[in-house]
């Protein structure tokens, strides 16, 4: 089911015979090779022959390879070389810094800088709380990572995790606002990601964890709220819980069910499910059935984590024991997080009628979605090629926007529940369909209403 | 000698009759008052009367705050509000994070965020070296500071220093096109500072040390050097030793002397002292002795840290005992990065023909330029209103440029050296002469002189 995806756009610079029947033969043989040719470019032209660019969407990187040997099998044609584009747009990284005004003067020089500086840094001396007027640290956040749990990727390491955190940068920006910064910290443990994080804490005015691997994310999250005057969110926790919330409550009045009424299978019991679970409950949700590798979690289990053990006591009242698949049957609402193609259409089959499925493991979701479609009044997945995608940049813009501008120094549960709701509210009833639970990650109405309701719940 | 300067500029929204005559006495006040006016503006105009804001540069703070009584004092003139040109540019910081590529189109997103980054977070994980290639590594310098020695203010704490830094990061923009980004650490633990700066290199290709107090400068440059493969520069020693060997160079040129021979009198044994002192011997300086509070530093010396000691055993071989009032007799170079007003003109004069003088205190030199300037024939500062100013940011945007440029791993002297030279070059000969040593701040020749001459030495 994989098609040819701008994620993976590669450029062939191909030598042809000088005729255009050539070149008509080099598109025809990239697209019978399954790749999408989204341009047609001749770099170079002369009588014995012509140089073309030919632009295309491959499914992969073993399938681009695949493209360029067709082309090389093809008579007469030579691919002279070939480029991606996403690697092309990560030449140098993807965000810089600018200055808001020039120094192009001795004028601004003495303003910017000395002498001028002296005045402004003793304005902040005197009263701590004008950081947040005369510097960055209004409108910064920090975005902390060590690297052990990026995307679907794992234990990488900071430094390959540092592309992530370029772009959540720029999704920062771009759809919030917001000034953040790469924080890829060359250590895995808790204490010191801890104490380095609340040692960087005068720059920022919020820190968004990222991709921090469980249980740490748990331990460090927690004990940075406590510890620090600025606001802590773990994207991978409550990022993932808002959209999953927000999409719920559309979803349930698509389907005419009450949230306080449905039985929800949740499927992944790491930092998303552990999330999802508290604001699901935060906002009503009362039959709710946790399920990790070793099948369902149920009062009086001792093993695991306290987050684990957290579930386990406040899930589960009616002590379901069984799996996953097992407890499936007469559910309404299934949420995954956790692992690819673990369920088939036929499970999501014994489901109740009108069921819901959340199948966000990625890149493979738990389920395929489109034989979960025909089992289930709504589809929902992490994919952005299939419809009510939950990606998380239609919380964390606005989240931090609305924190920011207020001068929040805390996130609390029903911080996250109203934003939540925001997102929901952004669908129309009129736009509200089963296709249509869940904003597109382009919609600008989003972060605008996210920011607004965070900020009439905010206190400083 | 105080003057005004646009480090001081204020805007005073004032009320004054409907008159031509009253908005020429309000500035005919502020004029009179010692304020330089730099506009006038009308904002409102009613029958009744004006309201006009007028724009000057003041001495300092408690100047401007005559200025206002001054204006207040006149008859029918009331002052509404006044703002400081500082303060307003200061609002929200002065630096910000930008995208270098729009994410506007879901084909935007694929490439720069998910899934396209995924492969570029691989290929770094399988190739380490990969990271100076594709991410912001390769333009970023971390400016690092704890707050303890910032300005002339002292230790006035991370939050209150995070103007500098910010400063620092829109020059290293402006000047060299390095992305420089603020790390404000809320910690003064030499071995704390240690190992975040290490736990934040992935992010960096270079860190510049700022502002933090000797001793513990000393170590924390010098274990970083060792144990990480960046960079490691603290601007307060070595960007002020370049400078000043650039200045010196040129200026024994003005004199016709030779480094090699001339008696040189140091004033000050802190961060900067220290790294002159190296620096100097390293281009050839044979005759230097070091001033601190109680005198010359000499051989045998066991008093003070490693740093004074290490001063002690490679200056002053004729053993001179005494002040530094008695060691300026005699001496072809005078050089202050120690305290204001400590030496007059008279002492300026017992020294040889010829002298020059480089006192660097700031704000206020270790003597008067215009009464050192009668008895010496080169004579610098630190300071913007006077000739020759000795500015860092001649140096530290170029140099980082350069290692940047060649992906360095370390800094040597000989590197501190050649920059030194390269700005010396930049002053032509026809150029050359007492008042003109040293390029000014905005020199457009100086960076990429700089940066050449690091690319020439450094290895990768």
């Amino acid at each position: 089911m994989a098609l040819p995806s701008p994620g993976y756009t590669i450029t062939l610079r191909v030598q042809v015979p000088a005729s255009q029947r050539a070149t008509s033969t080099v598109v025809a043989a990239v697209a019978d090779a399954g790749a999408a040719v989204t341009g047609v470019d001749i770099a170079h032209s002369t009588p014995d022959g012509l140089v073309v660019d030919v632009t295309c969407d491959t499914v992969d990187t073993q399938h681009s390879e695949q493209v360029v040997a067709t082309l090389e099998a093809l008579a007469g044609v030579h691919v002279l070389k070939w480029s991606d584009s996403t690697f092309l747009l990560h030449l140098g990284g993807k965000i810089e810094v600018a200055l808001k005004t020039p120094i192009k003067t001795r004028r601004d020089l003495s303003r910017a800088y000395t002498p001028g500086v002296a005045r402004v840094c003793t304005a902040i001396a005197e009263n701590p709380d004008d950081a947040r007027r005369l510097t960055i640290k209004r409108n910064t956040v920090a975005v902390v990572t060590d690297g052990t749990a990026v995307l679907g990727l794992g234990d990488i390491g900071p430094a390959a995790a540092l592309p992530v955190m370029e772009g959540k940068a720029a999704l920062f920006k771009q759809f919030g606002g917001v000034d953040a910064w790469p924080v890829c910290l060359d250590t895995t443990d808790t204490e010191e990601i801890i104490s380095i994080v609340k040692a960087l804490a005068p720059v920022y005015g919020g820190v968004n964890l990222e991709d921090i691997s469980a249980p740490r994310c748990f331990e460090i999250e927690a004990r940075l709220r406590a510890e620090l005057d600025i606001p802590v969110f773990h994207d991978d926790q409550h990022g993932t819980a808002i959209v999953v919330l927000a999409a719920l409550v559309n979803a349930l009045k698509v389907v005419g069910k009450e949230l306080s009424e449905v039985r929800i299978a949740v499927s992944g019991v790491g930092a998303a499910g552990n999330a999802i679970i508290r604001l699901l409950k935060a906002q009503g949700a009362a039959h709710i059935v946790a399920f990790g590798r070793e099948g369902a979690l149920h009062p009086g289990l001792t093993n695991g984590d306290p987050h684990r053990r957290w579930i386990s006591e406040n899930t589960n009242t009616d002590r379901f024991t069984g799996t996953l698949r097992e407890g499936l049957a007469g559910a309404d609402v299934f949420i995954g997080v956790s692992a690819g193609n673990i369920l088939t259409g036929a499970d999501i089959a014994t489901m109740n009628d009108d069921a819901i499925v959340f199948a966000l493991a990625n890149p493979t979701p738990e389920v395929d979605p489109i034989a979960a479609a025909e089992h289930a009044a709504v589809v929902a997945t992490g994919r952005s090629d299939h419809p009510n995608q939950i990606n998380n940049v239609l919380a964390f813009p606005g989240l931090f926007r609305g924190l920011l501008d207020v001068g929040a120094t805390e996130i609390t549960d029903d911080l996250l529940r109203v934003a939540a709701l925001a997102i929901a509210d952004v669908v129309d009833d009129d736009e509200l369909n089963s296709a249509f639970v869940i904003p597109g990650v382009f919609d600008h109405r989003v972060a605008e209403a996210v920011a607004e309701a965070v900020r009439s719940v905010s206190t400083s």
